[in-house]
């Protein structure tokens, strides 16, 4: 098994949604990313910062799951970053209605000892500069770095992005940002000038549509499995990257026949994820749910044409 | 093998995309199913009307594929069905710029009494009237009868449509249409509404996402083949309609199982209509195009977690 390194946001979020609304509940990034990558069993270490308004209960939830939870700064006369959401029918689209950096505008990551020879790294959504840095504090080039980001960076950190971009190995990003990191409407053609970019592998998540992993030539899509409801899509991606991530580090096979099967993990989690708000669902998952979602999926996905 | 009658519109098309546009081409929901479904070399007829103004070797180009076209009326002092559209940058939205009916304003269909027996219907989208009286020519009640239809008889014919869409087995209609259809926005609800409108089975295709296929509880994704461009989308889901019902009338079984193969067929040739403008790329498919293409889909798709 690999160790992982997760660095990403830890955080509060406050959400609404056509079903309801929360007050400040668990969040951030690397929260989905470590709940979802738990369910692998991996030597994880997340990598944040929390202000001292941040609850023991809530690290703990990570530390029960044996995630690492030295690299999370406390920095205890600061407030835990705050995001607060609303989104709209269609489940599609949301408004950001507060976004309070506190404790993340001066976050300088720190990676322990101990993980700075893992062989997987997910950086998850944050300043390209912060995830650049956690890069620089590995004593050798990772086995694997998968990137997440977001079209926010693309607006006004784009040459930092750009940067990062180059030194990793499997991006993953929406279809609106695919289309506005390179200009081209075709995500095939997308895909090509990202690979151009740096990444060998490239997923790109369109939401309820499901997930595309392309390397050079070669694609595989991966549906999202159809909801009766999604609930609350807060963390979808970041828990999709998190089972991505998850799997390789267990499986230390970084082919791309079994980045498909990460892919599909990715995809399994998710659908998961969005049943309730926040991580409440992430927390209360068993295996045995995972293993029939994983049977659904491939009711969803396989046939049988013989092709001689 | 089965019969299969085809009811729809044999028409010109003018088509403008971002790549270009055409005069007067071939066209007609009618001729893409038939081109598709001639792909399976099965028994079938057209059932539909065209003017005198008809060019005698587009009617050629059917019967030289087998396709029975005794049922084809020919007006002579009449004009053909004429249909111009020009699409968006995103091919995913189109503005109708002329609809002459022409013919197609009194259309009887008659289907020829040798095919009342036939095994398989498919529907093609026209006015729910002109289907249901395809429906009451059938001697014997069909194996499968497959209904195409779209927003514009949800508009201005929805009683007769919810009559026909009573009577048949399996419904193709897009995810907006089956939304307006039920007012339900999940697709897996809209599924369930249409289940209880009377079809066992119900497709509904996503465009460049895909289809999805529900029958009862379960639930099938065909994804579409990502393209690098798509050059024209017109006849797109009739050639859907047309490889999924030609296919199910060549193999005469009509299992859920065996609908997913179905569904694969219509997604695969499908992915050929859109490459060139109107018929083109249809007239000239080969078979080993298909065979090869069919492989895509399954290393598109397939993945390999072991479930014990």
């Amino acid at each position: 098994m690999s160790k992982l390194v997760i660095v990403g946001t830890v955080a509060f979020d406050a959400i609404e949604t056509p079903f309801g609304k929360t007050d400040k509940i668990l969040g951030g990034a690397a929260t989905f990313i470590g709940l979802a990558a738990s369910q692998f069993n991996v030597d994880a270490s997340v990598v944040s910062i929390v202000g001292g308004d941040f609850p023991q209960e809530y690290l703990d939830l990570l530390a029960d799951r044996n995630i690492d939870i030295s690299g999370v700064e406390i920095v205890k006369e600061g407030k835990t970053f705050f995001w607060s959401g609303k989104y709209h029918n269609d489940m599609n689209s949301r408004d950001t209605l507060i976004t309070e950096l506190n404790v993340l505008e001066n976050f300088n990551p720190v990676v322990p000892s101990e993980y700075r020879d893992a062989e997987v790294v997910m950086l998850g959504n944050l300043h390209p500069m912060v995830q650049m840095s956690v890069l620089d504090q590995m004593e050798s080039k990772p086995k694997l770095v998968i990137l997440d980001t977001m079209n926010f960076w693309m607006d006004c950190a784009l040459e930092d992005l750009l940067k990062v971009i180059k030194r990793i190995d499997v991006i993953t990003i929406n279809d609106e940002e695919a289309r506005q990191l390179t200009g081209e409407y075709s995500l095939v053609v997308a895909a090509q000038r990202i690979h151009e970019m740096g990444p060998k592998y490239v997923v790109i998540k369109k939401g309820e549509h499901g997930a595309l992993l392309f390397y050079n030539d070669n694609v595989f899509y991966a549906p999202a499995l159809p909801l009766e409801e999604v609930f609350d899509p807060t963390g979808a991606g970041d828990t999709f990257a998190g089972g991505f991530a998850g799997y390789l580090a267990k499986t230390e096979d970084v082919s791309f026949e079994n980045m498909k099967n990460a892919v599909i993990y990715g995809s399994t989690l998710a659908s998961f994820c969005v049943e309730k708000f926040g991580t409440e669902r992430m927390i209360n998952l068993k295996s045995k749910d995972v293993h029939q979602r994983l049977q659904e999926f491939k009711n969803l996905t396989q046939f049988d044409i013989e092709l001689t």
